[in-house]
């Protein structure tokens, strides 16, 4: 299986790292994975025998550049290599899918299968990719898109096929749960932010995660692909935590409650809010975990938790798409 | 997809309907699926055109049987009616693993597709059972012996195959996590047993479940299925909960501590104990919840919960493996 890598930052950096370690495990189904190209913004590499995945992480980080070829545009990149799968971990726009989005559009129109995690293309375009996808007979995985490593689009569509998913309610953005934990301690939300910037768990630019725009993609993600529902970013009704008092969360506590950053999608709602969480109800849980609650017509409530970042995480969800496309493909 | 059904109790008269409610669902797949026979322990009944599920369960209700005619072994059904698959979900048998054994076995050695709950068979022969499938290149599938509703297995050797399981932590059993959540609002262990059984959470002999039999089991095909140990029963070191103490419960509350009776699995370990879990810990749960955390090396933990037994609930399990067949073999 040749790959070829659209992004290398964080999680292109981890999934490369993922890709190295397990090569022995890779092994067992009897393909080799290879990495036969990896562009970022401004440069490329490309060897059709294989590049190894932590020679590429050590350019990176001692350059900034994955590769040594000036970048004309990723789509050349995809022209000129032959390939298998494109893992799309390029960084997220929101705006107009940027870049992204045109590297997925394009391996799928050339029938080539896609593992991505950039949301940008999923909350503004799902149903023409997943069509593309289709009429091509390529597949389209994105599993590491909502949650991390926290398991729930595959779980759903494949492990629930037979169940109707009712409803899904969930925290999906570590970031803002972090801070909410912390206003819960007593910190104003000011200074809860200062502390996750300082932690890394937030950019110097917040308003991704706070405003609820992070939160909003991965409900469209969850819209489109469980409840196959034909709905983007603008359709979302979301508020974010900026409005979220510490007069507001002493009071939520005197009546033993929290306030959390949730999102919900159903066939009918479609909603990032803070909203008031019981003590002890399994959504309010505290620190950057994700948790989703899955509300389905036989099994009952079903919950799964898990890590919704880092670049290990969230490149094990990359990993396990990628098997699940070569389990298909065999 | 024609199919045989052992055992007509409790969850198999859920199966029966919930395979009259997904009639449609099912029908999406192109093919039909059929229950062309069925027997209990005294009666069968056979139709090679299929069988209205709704009748078996009504017969069943009605006359104790669901057929009308006398079973002389189950074998004899099996070897005398065309079939796919078997859904074998009569009583568990943890001595010698029972008929389900039997039917389990004589499904596989030729070559039928077997989908079950019956945790005796599993606890005592998985590797056999296990072998005689490859070796017939017949799939057994059995999400629903773990954790009813709640998806461990496929999840843990489908969704994450690309990693490594380093351990599982859960709570197993619904009643034994009842009677502890009731003895932890001061009630003492018998009165809490009663209430169980009052509200059917327990039977009338209530020791395969307080004796942690039955969460035991459930280690063994954990262990089994997932990594790929070669265990049995009497393999593991087991603490049931009937010398868990009032005082005991107190002294824990007074740490901020609860007791549950704890699964765990991993490479080296096999055991069923109550242990002492800290108030807001993850597998702190009250009351018939299953729960489970999966700890692996990329993914870090996941935690997964859901509904541990009901007739309805484990009868989802059954029909998501029956779609994974019906997947794979078309």
């Amino acid at each position: 299986m040749r790959i070829i890598m659209a992004g290398f930052g964080t999680v292109g950096q981890g999934f490369a790292e993922v890709l190295h370690k397990k090569t022995d495990r890779l092994n067992r189904f009897n393909e080799s994975v290879k990495i036969v190209a990896a562009f970022d913004s401004k440069s490329f590499v490309a060897d059709e025998n294989g590049l190894d995945p932590l020679e590429l992480v050590e350019r990176k980080k001692s350059t900034g550049s994955v590769g040594s070829e000036k970048l004309k545009s990723g789509i050349d990149v995809l022209d000129s290599v032959d390939y298998d799968v494109l893992v799309e971990v390029s960084p997220t726009n929101i705006k107009d899918g940027g870049a992204g989005l045109k590297h997925v559009e394009h391996a799928l129109k050339n029938g080539k299968d896609v593992v991505t995690v950039n949301k940008g293309p999923l909350a503004l375009k799902f149903s023409e990719l997943n069509k593309l996808a289709e009429k091509k007979n390529a597949l389209l995985r994105f599993e590491g898109s909502v949650g991390g490593a926290m398991p729930i689009i595959n779980l759903c569509s494949e492990n629930l096929k037979g169940e109707r998913v009712k409803s899904i309610r969930g925290i999906f953005n570590g970031t803002c749960n972090f801070i909410l934990s912390r206003m819960d301690k007593g910190l104003p939300f000011e200074q809860a932010l200062k502390e996750a910037q300082q932690l890394g768990y937030a950019e110097s630019d917040p308003s991704y995660d706070i405003d609820g725009i992070d939160t909003a993609c991965k409900v469209v993600i969850l819209a489109n692909s469980i409840f196959r529902r034909n709905v983007t970013f603008s359709d979302v009704s979301i508020t974010g935590i900026t409005s979220v008092s510490a007069e507001a969360i002493a009071l939520a506590a005197e009546h033993d409650m929290v306030i959390r950053l949730i999102g919900e999608v159903s066939d009918t709602v479609l909603e990032v809010s803070p909203r008031l969480i019981p003590l002890g109800h399994p959504l309010s849980v505290s620190g950057t975990l994700n948790i989703a609650q899955i509300r389905t017509d036989l099994a009952g409530p079903i919950t799964v938790s898990g890590k919704g970042a880092g670049r290990i995480e969230t490149a094990s969800a990359i990993l396990s798409d990628l098997i699940a496309i070569m389990d298909r493909r065999r």
